[in-house]
């Protein structure tokens, strides 16, 4: 989709292959050393940024399509991707913001305006979360950029995606417990003080030091090793690992009541 | 949408109203006294059983849509529908089991085949709690039934509303420790026998008579209220009520630990 051609092409039969009036929009977050990012991109023509997405190809499944809309755009692969709320506002597309008279001088956008991407589309969320330094990602198809920003120093986004972004990074928190979410963020034995980090930063609040990470080994999320890391003289913190059989326990039956 | 050319009208030209390719399906689960049901319906024309669904206007909201599909198919109102899950598998309507060719004999259902309707649709699950002793359904538009059905004894359904009904259920389940969800299930001020049935069935496991409900209140979910119910000589238990607001920040923050 990277020619005029191929671009005429999807614009004006891109329905045969794609099912209409439906897309996937993904939230990536993206953390390292206290710090959380948002992956966010330009489309080709448009003014601003949104979220990676696309539309599903008839054959795929929602996950399927998810991965590939990911993969194209942004080149980043491996994602634990979880679809998180379908968003289906009449008025979550501003038309008159995305100046499609403009668009539709240039040539392999001539038809847009008359396409079937110009009617009402609802979008099914996906979010993510990665370690930043080593997710690069690569402007793939339809896109000019797409970039790591910081999560407290966003643009207003086109579309719903600030709505999208808000209640993907809610999600994200409130799966903090019973989702085994930071895993790959953390390697895997880590000090109380690395995942004490990763929830800090996630949550956007400070929580105990001390305490916070106590919580975690009392509901057994994560279990102390038998070994310590020397970082320094007088300095060796106990390794912790996640305890995946609680967390799945957790995830199927609620939480750490039951 | 009740007379035969009111249908002939929707299969033709709904489209014109409803956003074609996406739906919205409704799970909807009753309890009452130790027991736990489902509502599913007949459709008009149709073998075999599903859950209430239908299409969305293109003025609605998802939210709306849901409220309203579910008042017109099941007359049941003042349900708390909460979005769980999108289901876009490319098979996930089988059409052979609905065999259009026998039902396309009949006059309204003539053009069915060729029709809007007849293409590949992703569906939007929502799901609800009600007491299903209060809540008695009426079978409306497109219905030829719609009742009450034991959790434990429903029948295969049709499209993929198995699957649809298993991860209702298990986000339901999951939830039960940090959304309000049985409060409307419970009188406002509730015993601990009553609260301990209550989840013990929606969990469908036995779970502590004695420590179960201690954990909600040590969890701050449920306060102790200074008074009792008399229900018999040497009887009089405590009476409890659910903290809101402990609810909210959990639902807010991630469970409990913040």
């Amino acid at each position: 989709m990277n020619t005029p051609k191929e671009l005429e092409d999807f614009i004006q039969n891109g329905y045969k292959t794609y099912i209409p009036h439906v897309c996937i929009d993904c939230a990536i977050f993206g953390y390292h050393d206290h710090r959380l990012k948002i992956l966010l991109r330009q489309i080709e023509g448009l003014h601003g940024l949104c979220l990676p997405g696309g539309y599903i190809k008839r054959v795929e499944t929602l996950d399927d399509a998810a991965k590939r809309i990911v993969e194209e755009i942004t080149s980043i692969t491996g994602l634990y991707l979880q679809q998180y709320k379908t968003f289906g506002d009449p008025d979550r597309i501003k038309w008159n913001e995305l100046d499609l008279e403009e668009l539709s001088k240039q040539a392999p956008f001539k038809k847009i305006k008359s396409s079937w991407l110009r009617d009402q589309t609802i979008s099914i969320g996906y979010y993510a979360i990665t370690d930043f330094s080593s997710a690069i990602p690569q402007p793939g198809i339809l896109s000019e950029s797409c970039e790591w920003y910081d999560i407290d120093k966003i643009p207003s986004l086109l579309f719903d995606h600030d709505q999208m972004v808000n209640e993907a990074l809610q999600t994200l928190r409130s799966q903090l417990y019973y989702h085994p979410i930071v895993e790959k963020l953390l390697p895997k034995k880590f000090t109380l003080t690395e995942i004490h980090a990763v929830y800090e930063t996630i949550l956007g609040k400070r929580l105990d030091l001390r305490n916070f990470p106590k919580k975690l080994v009392f509901m057994g999320l994560i279990n102390r090793l038998p070994e310590k890391r020397n970082i320094g003289p007088h300095r060796a913190p106990y390794l912790y690992t996640f305890n995946k059989k609680k967390y799945s326990r957790a995830l199927e039956l609620g939480v750490t009541l039951s």
